[in-house]
């Protein structure tokens, strides 16, 4: 079957054809992939900046945000069963488990040896069929075909959310986003859903297409942060300016999020942090709660909104979508089925 | 009465003459101070960096590390009496009250618009007695009389221990604690009574009577910051650079609480705190359920080794103590009664 893989031999993105899955064994589920989602880490993995394939082999086939149907299920399982739409959930948990895995939150392991499908040892989605374990796949109802491939990277925003709902000592009232990809465009949703205020700072000049999207959400689009103090500050940008920035951006008691900025060198006021009881923190991946609450949210959304967010492509326009500059618009989400 | 005040008119420190406190109201409480700390806060004060005295007055009295004993209660104070030890909150809230100060935690106060007894707008207790609400005292038990004095700056530790594990996804094992004054000596304390294993690093060579208390404490004194890693990291120390080596010590899950440090130009790595789901936050001042914790971790301390942090020093002596360099190895607490 076809499947569009990292060759890590000769460092090139290509189409390749892969062996069927093999039976299935106990608690597995096998399901058709229907569309997979690119984002900046798959552009980051054909760059081959990090990323390594399975074990003995010399490629990994791409994709992380994916939307199945399930074909057929292995003995043992009872949540799922043929005609299901499924997403799965990325992170494999380490082995033996460390005490984070061991309770299903491998977004937490901390012996760093966990493996990702589509990133890190274990193959991805951009591919016709995948086989998972029922506890990695999380359904989602059939009315939300059209975007469900939005819920790995919602699964995402939902983390980072719970976390600073958590963190944050008061109820938040007023919520800045700083990026306008989809990532940023999604907790723009997701606050604007719980109830917040939420300002939007991305590059894009104001009568951008994202910046109307934006405003067309129901949030304000601002393309200067002077002045602008809000409760809490989402970073989505991978711009460690931007995130000094967003730390700057926090009100009293202000909780920021960073969800991708890298290393860099700038300036903090600790005081401020100290004064105001402000607090950064840094979120990876989900859990499988944040994929259950991604799903919830999906289906809250407003659509003549979200569905802006998807761009369909076939899937042979993969090494335009991955290998390419970043969709000016929109994520790109390519048809398999 | 005798009282040590800053002057602002005349930018001068010095002991003055003061009138006794007026009939108490309802719900007020006299007591008479029997020792009051002196802290870092108190030397910037001296120095004129922040602060500000009493609305039409020219002076304010200094210290808000204080322990005193009831002299006489106003009418409808039902939980003290005369006799009992007592150790002063030193926030007041704003008015009209934000909703964290209404609800007892001017610690979190959102409008800035809070008074600080010794510090911001309201006497301290460089003083021979003081009169508070019933509500901003915390009893004692006799048995602590020599260490209640360390209550205040105790609670502040205390409180930022709360938010460490409040916001640590995992238990912690081990922490690091930069710098080893009286604040990083009592949170060193603070977490070995928790069971933790603790780092402690420190300008001071190993041999200083600080690194040796430390080791005495049953933490380990570490001159090099050079691949260290723990679960929570306690900045102690005021300096920026401090707070970006903090940081950079946490290990996955870690959790960093500032106290002290201000502003200051570093390299982050932005990277690091998303892929171990870290945390970095900021604490000031104490909510009442720290000063409680504090008085209870003052009960377990042990006392061969937590009596070691006070250096006693007689009321006159408040020039040397407050205007001149810290004291090397020990709080300097001035006996007032």
């Amino acid at each position: 079957m076809r499947a569009i893989v990292l060759d890590y031999e000769h460092r090139s993105l290509l189409k390749r054809d892969v062996p069927v899955p093999a039976p299935l064994g106990d608690g597995e589920v096998l399901f058709r992939i229907e569309e997979v989602g690119v984002c900046g880490t798959d552009r980051e993995l054909a760059s081959f900046r990090f990323g390594y394939p399975p074990a003995g082999r010399s490629f990994l086939v791409l994709g992380h945000e994916a939307v199945g149907t399930v074909l057929e299920t292995g003995r043992g399982v009872r949540s799922l069963q043929p005609g299901d739409l499924v997403v799965p959930m990325i992170r494999r948990g380490c082995r033996p488990p460390c005490s984070c895995c061991a309770r299903s939150r491998a977004d937490l392991c901390t012996t760093g040896n966990y493996r990702e499908r589509g990133i890190f040892g274990v193959d991805g989605y951009f591919i016709e069929m995948a086989v998972d374990s029922e506890e990695d796949l999380v359904r989602v109802p059939p009315a939300l075909a059209a975007i469900a491939v939005l819920a790995e990277p919602l699964s995402v925003v939902e983390k980072a959310m719970a976390s600073a709902f958590r963190y944050r000592q008061e109820p938040p009232s007023t919520a800045l986003v700083l990026g306008a990809g989809p990532i940023g465009l999604l907790a723009t949703l997701a606050l604007l859903g719980r109830g917040l205020t939420v300002l939007v700072h991305s590059l894009e000049p104001a009568d951008h297409p994202r910046a109307r999207l934006v405003e067309q959400a129901g949030a304000r689009y601002v393309p200067e942060l002077g002045g602008v103090r809000a409760d809490l500050v989402l970073e989505a940008t991978g711009s460690p300016q931007a995130a000094f920035a967003a730390i700057g951006c926090l009100g009293p008691l202000g909780v920021c999020g960073l969800l991708g900025a890298a290393v860099g060198t700038g300036q903090v006021s600790f005081r401020d942090l100290v004064v105001g009881n402000r607090v950064v923190f840094g979120s990876v991946n989900a859990s499988p709660e944040s994929f259950q609450s991604a799903v919830e949210q999906l289906a809250r959304f407003d659509r003549t909104v979200v569905d802006k967010l998807i761009h369909r492509a076939p899937f042979e326009h993969f090494a335009a979508s991955i290998a390419g500059p970043p969709s000016e618009t929109a994520k790109v989400v390519h048809v398999i089925h």
